[in-house]
């Protein structure tokens, strides 16, 4: 289960790479600076369109780093614009992509620690399902609807990406 | 890996009734009908509130019938009020209560056809990671995002739902 969704996580991150290149052909169709849309946002109390990509990048990055051991490089939350996304989105793929199924070995019985968590722990399993993967696809659809209300063509396809089919 | 999901659908369907629980309580803090919550949405081509909602309910229901082979309630997309909404995501829920872990027994290998797939199948597997996870996580959020835009206060913690933790 870890891995296909740890794939998952890299397919859906790679999407939101091309979601960035429809973004910024449409401010050049428009004749507008891609990076305005760096500071969108839905809700004056919600994260902007920066801190969504940064947080889906982190969700599959740390959720690997808990479920797995693995050291991840340190990223500083310094983007600002378009181009500096694709920066991160492309480095945290390039880090899952070191990452083999192998390692998710123990995943559903580590003890997952958070300094938000107040002391307590989670098991793997738990904090999978519950946790990290929920946040990755609040943050990632969150990027995808700051996009799509600020009129860049993105549809479900994108969204999803391509499916696998066979004739029947 | 299924019949954990499809607990955790069952849980962001909860979550999704006490989000719309909370519009409620705002519209009536703001003194307007909270039935125009309804029609918003965050694009003029993006489905709206309502259709969000149904559309996660249906996402539920249909993976589960499609990897399961269960018969669900037929649900013909009528809502036009928050009360309305309740009920559909109530009665999914109470569907999905229904189903137990051996009925995804075959999931993995069921043959799912889709009328827009153009004669094309999927593995249930493919399917299930593919398409109806992502699917159901892009219209709760859609739904959490529109009545966040329109100043609902729901947060965080009301999107995850409580989590399992324990003393470390």
């Amino acid at each position: 289960m870890y891995y296909v969704f740890h794939k998952q996580m890299m397919k859906m991150l790679g999407q939101l790479d091309k979601w960035l290149e429809t973004a910024e052909a449409h401010a050049k169709a428009k004749n507008f600076d891609p990076n305005v849309l760096i500071d969108a946002r839905l809700a004056p109390d919600q994260f902007a369109f920066v801190r969504q990509v940064q947080s889906a990048c982190d969700v599959a990055k740390l959720s690997t780093v808990r479920l797995t051991g693995k050291e991840a490089p340190v990223q500083p939350d310094t983007e600002r614009t378009i181009e500096e996304l694709h920066a991160r989105v492309r480095s945290t793929i390039k880090f899952l992509e070191t990452v083999s199924e192998s390692d998710y070995a123990n995943a559903a019985t580590r003890l997952i620690t958070h300094p938000r968590w107040e002391g307590k722990g989670a098991h793997g399993a738990d904090y999978f399902i519950e946790h990290a993967i929920p946040n990755f696809f609040f943050h990632t659809t969150h990027a995808y609807a700051i996009l799509r209300h600020n009129g860049v063509d993105v549809g479900k396809k994108d969204y999803l990406g391509p499916q696998t089919r066979h004739n029947i």
